[in-house]
């Protein structure tokens, strides 16, 4: 599979122990041609050094619990990476390597995939949706072409029977939350069902962990835990060791886009801000009238301390976006086989329904998703404020809008660049209708008290709602 | 694999929910003469009928926490199992069985596994080591062919490289203990080794989880948890569900016999009595001269505050087995990793040997059993008041017979059997030297003190130490 | 799978090129206890140890073209094997073995399995099958039983759809004949289905190869090509090189309940008296009652030049058995195609039958077999003057000693005993009825006349028909 | 793998029985966008419509014995295919397809695979390589990346050690001959060698054929006969059934580029003026400086009869190549194990030579191959009458016109295009000096005389040769 090279070296003023080596990988990079190589060498040099070497570390230091993407920076600072071109294929040289990411001098396996995967999509991205293709990416056909690309790039899409659960939900959540997320993912995998999710820690992780168990018992040869990330939520949510399928999205719309493409069901976790976009993001797209008739089993769950979470989310779903939405969900209340139950239900209709209309298994096609859901969303101070979360508004339009505050929010709580925006320039303001507002705002301060917003230390808002 | 028919009826007067099943066997059960379903048919309906009952209820009961033996029996009262000849082989039909085992009327493909193998199990020794063959099992090699015709009969044995790690501890430890074993395997499971416990909970099931993690993490393909258990050991520590070899011995002296046949390295955590009893029988045999220059890695281990615990066994085994034995173990306190490269060079050397020796690699032949150490011990009053524990015997008699002294303690504390013995006669008595028996009652008192007796209720002893 | 260890030596005084070698088999042979290790040693160095020797000589000449089996013994004078313990198992030593069978000194990895599948079977026999079971072998179950563990220890009993067709026909026809044998195990592996045979030349290798082109072009993934023989066939019948699985039966009763115990349907082509035996032997099995609803797709094909043979088979059947025989074999002339789809569809109405019954579908268990056509019949002067060929008996009487005629005349023809008795005693004596004594002359004179009695050289008849 | 829906119909007018059927494909056609399924579709019924149907009869009367392209097309007038989107993917539809391609009315697996293959390359070609990327295809390392890509997306390229032998020669060769390339094949095969020829009779189909049965008795598991063609040359040479990767290059000049490129070796067996036509663009290639320390072993071998065919061609080579010609490649007599010792040797020689140098082993990225070999040669009049073939030419420059004489006159014997052209302007005039015009001339009535030109029929020489 992967060989690393002896020559392990410890840096001496580094504040981790670290590793230096040479990885030969394999699996989609194995076969290039010399001119790729050459471009992939000089991506990785050029303007996407540094990124690759952020998304690397996040890999490298895989399972480590901090949520600030600036501690793996500070705890290896003299981290480095390069692609060269060698011997029949890519070489990869990792200098002041965390040497977590290693067992007595080897890379562990797994980890080599997944630094494999950051290479690979970073390269695709930087080669084939480079600013020469700028154009192709204004159409939202030309949007979804981009995400199937990388997919099918990423060796995601397989013929196979529908079973992927997408699994959504809070990074930081409570212990008993997590123990839940377990059950479920566990109830999940009895049935035969794969897991997608962010693949950060908390609700990312726990349906994997639980599916991983309940998979070995009903010795399941193939098992798919795939996380979706995206290269400014990787180093925050550092991808958890289970996930065998790592696919780095070029931004946080296109990795919402993946999601729903892909799975065949989702189940929401309780969550923060980030949780609150995804469910924004999903059915502002499916109360749609275009999509009215296609199947899409979604479940909020929790446990029963949760309920109160949910009812409130709920209460928030039917004052913005109205009472037709709840139409699109089921709650279910600590009971993991329920859950497990409705997604087997759910996806079988879902089955039935892409073969009556000859769509495909891997990749939901039917599912119309409007420009506005795709086009990427920069959240600065200005973008923020300009947001109008007017009830007069058509309601995707609103949707669309809603979605993009909590985005901007989870940018100013986790995201290096929308860190640095709030340091330098404050908390975001964001405008709207006065029940919304107030709606929006008792939601935020709920997540707070529940300390959902950060894993850890005390959480500053990095927004103002105002009327 | 196997198949569940559907007719599912659930019993309204059991305690717990159940199902009953036919379930068609494969793997080893598959291929059978006519001849051999009848006798499979006749054994499994005559006097081992009641030994199937139970061992198969352990197996659907699989992961419950209790070590109770009577515990299943009581919750399941109307549970049976029927081996039948059908259609091209085995059938086996299962009535009032715990719905645990199932998901929505299909019984787990691990536990069908595990069900298999007690039938196999049980039907090989009906069969193979029945009554007309008693005269083999006098000898000490007849004994040995005997497990290896069990363990090769189970597909235990196959031709691999040395990679497999007996860990031995206490099925009731605390959740520090319980944590550091998990580390343990997760360790030796990164460097690829593969594990063998006693297959119930605790220090038999933290090893097989955390290598299961690092086996993932390895991407390693061929996984081997095996569990090895005897009838009358596997009701009380129902096999934990990531086992996915399991073997039931037909009793305690085989079941270690094959530990220390197979395993290339053992490494021994905080335990009870029966972890007293096995390092006993180990030493007892190691400490032979004709074994003296065998390798065998031995480490006993656990977290810092499992210190204490492993310097009373040590002061124990020096006082009566002499300073000899401290020479083939090494205690390792609170580094996991460290327990890892070392049984990763012992067995680098029991490679080597067995190489230059010309001894296979996937039973250890080459290390002399005494048969002592072989021929069953049955714990009655008079037997466990015949032991001679006295300082002028023969060290190997005297650890025969400690050993024998704690695996009555062990029958006496969970075993079915062993515990109907106690509550009619009352306590073991247990007589030898003055040092020996003080040393011993107090290690006895430090174990029941330390809750390493049993898992749930008030621990009343089992015996009485006399000088 | 199996190594060759260097030190190659040629044998300077040999007729041909020898190499020496040692080979670590795998399979089946890699898992022994010392004792079995032992006892194959004792067996093939004791009275075992000829038969050996001339076994392996017929596989490591695999696909040689003459049937004498004295030519290998004199073309290879040198050649010995060794069979013994060592490493971890056993390692098998070649000396002057010849070179055909050699690469560049590296044995023919199929060539190796075939050697393996020698000692396999020959240990068995002398293990399983020795002089202290010999009553088991005295009764029709048992010997069935004896059948049942030597194919089952070779490896050929496996749960699978039935598929297997049992070609049978001479080792010596004509190039005409013998495309014709290609083209219709063409036609057989086109449909998926796997092939038995005798595993000599001619009839018995054309199928395999037919079916292995067809079998390429579907992409099939396990192919079958079984090869049953004896002792004392195999070294006038050598493997032909396509056998990916022998097996040894040790007489030629156990080999022909082998061939309709495992074959779902039978294709017979033209041969000579072993194609004769082997009608007679499968006819006076079906004719009993007992199996009368028995399903058994059995066809008489040839090409068009064969249409006459066919019709004497079928008079000299007619005239013996009476016209009830002709109920159990269509005749097809010249269509390959023809005869794949009525294998087919007999195949389909054995699979139901089977289901209904219950019977295994990797053994005929229902199939009722008359213990006179198992025990073996040992052709001297005297048993061939005792046989009773007349009309007044019972016909399954009439029919096993019939068979047992032409089974003597095989043995006179090319086995090596039989061929010193002709030398020593003259020709054997046949007495009968007389028109049935017309009738077995004629037909054997037909068989000489179509050299289907010898690959090469004149035919001298070892046998003399009396009224 | 593939299905074929059952509405077999049968043409009543055609020449031929044949099948309607709809065939679901997979491997490399499964996972398409929209837009990929869509372009397929528009391409395979565009101007790539009649190209798609010619090639797909080549590949549905695979096996067959005519070389004349137009034979199929007048036994199948009626036979169709079109590609729809359907279902999830693609779909591919036959109209009165040749009945010889189905087994009792389902497509036979080999065979659907070549069509995918047709399908894919077909689509690649015209998709990727089409007009709007003429400029890239102007550069040499332009027309290399475009045979890469080709031959990635066909999947031929995987790393795996050097073990890939092409092997050149007629496709019309006389039964000695034949025989004696299977004979080379076996031995190869023996030794694990794979081959990839131009996948038509002859000697592209004996090497084949005895690497079949070598490779099975070495039960060699992963087995690659590939087949290299061009859409000119399918029809005449129809893929024999052995080959189970075709890949179709767009014209003979990739063709040429892909064997070298990929194969690890060369053998030449004797043939016409393809052969030749392959010898001289190989060896012009080689004897440039810049591969002059490039290793590539070469043999030129046939069967004793053959030995005048090598001198003849030997000294053309000398003539008009020079002395330094015969550096480069060996030619043995009547051995067919030399031959497969000496492909061993060289290979090692190759892939050491690639390690040092960094090169793929699935590419010969290092051997330099000048534009004029790339670039498409049309054989019109003029431009073959526009040869210069003259001795005071550079050597590479005389050996691109000569390649290019042979090349037309392959198209004048048997591609459809060319054979209209003659048949509408005469034989093409071919000048040059008078020396080389003699031996080419004698060469030429040699292969006439000797059969090679055509497999059945009488030759009329398309070629006039003046000096």
């Amino acid at each position: 599979m992967n060989d690393t090279a002896s020559g392990i070296t410890r840096s001496p003023d580094s504040a981790r122990p670290t590793v230096d080596a040479r990885i030969y990988p394999k699996g989609g990079l194995d076969v290039l041609s010399r001119d790729e190589v050459a471009r992939l060498k000089d991506a990785s040099s050029g303007g996407m050094h540094d990124l690759l070497r952020r998304c690397a570390l996040a890999v490298l230091t895989s399972g480590s619990a901090s949520d600030d993407p600036r501690a793996a920076q500070e705890l290896y600072p003299d981290f480095d990476i390069q692609v060269l071109q060698q011997d029949r294929g890519v070489r990869i040289d990792l200098v002041h390597a965390p040497a977590m990411a290693f067992v007595d001098g080897v890379i562990i396996r797994g980890v080599a995939e997944l630094l494999f995967a950051v290479v690979r999509d970073l390269a695709y991205t930087a080669i084939e949706l480079g600013p020469e293709y700028a154009d192709e990416l204004e159409s939202s056909s030309g949007i979804t072409n981009a995400v199937f690309g990388l997919l099918r790039n990423a060796r995601i899409l397989k013929p196979a029977e529908p079973n992927l659960v997408v699994c959504w939900g809070g990074h930081s959540i409570g212990r008993n939350e997590y123990e839940y997320t377990k059950d479920v993912g566990y109830e999940l995998g009895l049935r035969g069902l794969d897991i997608c999710t962010g693949c950060g820690p908390g609700a990312m992780k726990g349906p994997m962990k639980g599916a991983t168990i309940a998979h070995a018992k009903q010795r399941k040869r193939r098992k798919r835990y795939i996380g979706i990330t995206e290269p400014g939520i990787i180093a925050a949510e550092s991808p958890n060791p289970i996930v065998n399928h790592l696919v780095i999205m070029p931004d946080i719309e296109k990795r919402l886009e993946a999601f729903v493409r892909i799975g065949h069901g989702i189940v929401v976790f309780p969550g923060g801000v980030g949780t609150a976009e995804e469910i924004l993001y999903l059915l502002g797209i499916l109360l749609r009238e275009e999509n009215a008739r296609l199947p899409f089993p979604l479940v909020f769950t929790g446990p029963t301390a949760a309920a109160p979470y949910f009812e409130q989310i709920d209460r928030f779903l039917r004052l913005t976006l109205g009472e037709a939405a709840t139409s699109r969900y089921d709650i279910i209340i600590d009971d993991p086989a329920k859950v497990a139950r409705r997604m087997t239900a759910g996806i079988r209709q879902v089955r039935e329904y892409r073969i009556a209309h000859k769509d495909s298994f891997y990749f939901n096609w039917a599912l119309k998703i409007p420009l506005e859901f795709q086009q990427p969303f920069a959240p600065t101070h200005e973008a923020m404020a300009a947001l109008a979360l007017h009830r007069g508004r058509a309601s995707h339009a609103l949707a669309a809008d809603l979605r993009r505050a909590f985005s901007g929010i989870v940018a100013g709580n986790v995201k290096e660049d929308g860190m640095r925006h709030i340091e330098a320039h404050g908390p975001f303001q964001i405008r709207g209708d006065n029940d919304m507002m107030q709606a929006m705002d008792a939601l935020l301060r709920a997540f707070v008290e529940q300390r959902r917003m950060k894993i850890s230390g005390e959480y500053r808002p990095c927004y103002q709602v105002t009327s």
